[in-house]
């Protein structure tokens, strides 16, 4: 099979043996696959990672010895595997597991291939009425829609989502059904109007200009930059006793005031992977508008033009069709 | 009366005139004050004070035109003075009132001085039997068990207060009544030592030597170094979703790895001013021993000499004696 391979910042397209499933795991072809900020990080040296990485997608089953009734079902999954031993995974949690493999990110070959294998506990099943190109999205939904589940949000909850890239129009759509009273900051008019369209309240920042007193002394502040200095302008949005959720994992370190954090007795709260079963639901209801959120679709063979692309400021979601090997549209 | 100057980056004697009360406050004056990192961090440029620092004291009450009984008490006081027309005001949370003043911080003149003014409903009565060398504390132990009103303690809460200077030595005494679990992690065994003899578990951490796999995985850490680095160690000792309360304030700036943060979802929480009359209760109960972090008392007229012992590495609690303006003993 092909697959894509990180080898010293670089990636590179490899001739592989369609990898075996262990006992629990299943076979999956991949679909389509989503590039994410945190492939082109590590591409860029975050977690030490060398192998196939990606780990948005959908795809179908192939073989799935443990559970027959699975083959020929379309799935997303959890890309956390624990090792099922320790108190975080008894607990349920898996996604904190010390031993944990993470699919594309941590010691598990990932989704930029055209054949991979997890666990059957990780698979949610797709429904049939929710495409390819809809559930591809729901990895990263599931990391919007986490921050619902941490923080609790109320009608009355005035939330800034901060960063209009990729994650943060996802975390916007998201989040916006759990309050009214939320608004998109960004640097980008071409990106804001996308949430605009969908109703969403924006707010263009210019550089080198001072946040309006209006929009200082948010609940809450969803930091989705994708820049280490994001948080700073998180700490001018939010108000004293607010939280600011962090969404961007950036292999860089960040620079910040924390006398401002303890003067002002702000909430730091660091988020990641969601809840893969409540963002099938919410892509089942079409709660979320994501196919607004595609920039293009490369074929897997063209992993590299798809990276660069991806790597340019204010690109949206590029998806990578791994069933095809060379393009055929422009 | 005789009162300490800030100017430039150095401490001052001055000969001012004693403050009026306006109407609702009262004239105290001062029987003794502490000398808090935070006056150190005003002198190195922090908060941009100019004027007469100190906000932790003792004294008695001169004038209260507004509440004549409270003539001759002895009070500690709430350092934050706010608007009073404010959202945060009429929540009774003055301490984030955007228009606030605060005792020697910020637009009001302190403690290191024979006189002070502040609004009666600042002040809280001292018991008869609590002396001014513990009740002079009473400021900086609200600080400290400002942490058990943020955050949710139970007797299974695993807690390490980092810093084994003034700040952690009195977190780990105020906070080791709501767990049994706490430990307190220091570089200084002869700080140390003064906590193991109050029966609190401790831990000394050597430098270029990592933290044993055992004192990781801490549900709450309280990061007391007061030093910008500290958080990182902070970061190190907290488990997966765990919380780090921070009360370090300093004019430098930390960089941290703030997808460490995002991976393990932790929650960094920024801690200030407590409540007074909780502080009151326990010193009133003996329920910390504060005497045992006194390094040394000066009287007021060698506020230089005491700001400048203050400031080495390693010096506990310095108290200037406000009533005194010669020493008389070594």
């Amino acid at each position: 099979m092909l697959a894509a391979v990180v080898d010293q910042g670089k990636v590179k397209l490899q001739d592989k043996e369609v990898p075996r499933p262990s006992p629990g795991e299943a076979l999956i072809q991949v679909s389509l696959a989503g590039v994410c900020g945190t492939d082109l990080e590590i591409l860029a040296g975050y977690s030490h990672f060398t192998g196939t990485p990606g780990h948005e997608f959908v795809g179908q089953v192939i073989q799935a010895p443990d559970r027959p009734e699975l083959v020929g079902r379309r799935v997303v999954a959890d890309i956390n595997c624990g090792c099922g031993q320790c108190t975080w995974c008894f607990s349920g949690d898996h996604r904190h597991c010390r031993q944990r493999k993470v699919l594309g990110i941590r010691g598990l070959s990932g989704a930029f291939a055209q054949y991979l294998c997890l666990p059957v506990t990780n698979l949610y099943p797709v429904p049939d009425h929710v495409p390819d190109k809809e559930a591809v999205f729901a990895e990263p939904l599931a990391a919007a829609l986490e921050v619902s589940q941490q923080v609790h949000i109320t009608a009355k909850t005035r939330m800034a989502v901060l960063g209009d890239g990729k994650m943060g129009l996802l975390c916007a759509q998201a989040l916006s059904r759990f309050t009214p009273r939320l608004t998109l900051f960004g640097r980008h008019a071409s990106k804001l109007i996308i949430a605009a369209r969908q109703g969403l309240a924006t707010c263009l920042l210019l550089p080198d200009q001072p946040l309006a007193a209006e929009n200082q002394g948010q609940d809450v502040v969803v930091e989705c930059t994708g820049r280490p200095e994001g948080i700073n302008t998180a700490l001018e949005l939010v108000r004293p006793e607010g939280r600011v959720v962090i969404k961007t994992t950036s292999h860089q370190s960040s620079t910040l005031d924390l006398s401002r954090v303890v003067v002002n007795e702000i909430c730091l709260l660091g988020s990641r992977c969601g809840d893969m079963g409540l963002a099938v639901h919410f892509l089942a209801h079409k709660w979320v508008d994501v196919q607004s959120l595609i920039e293009d679709v490369y074929p897997l063979s063209q992993i590299q033009e798809a990276l660069e692309q991806a790597g340019q400021t204010g690109t949206l979601k590029v998806l990578i069709d791994c069933e095809k090997i060379r393009r055929t549209h422009a």
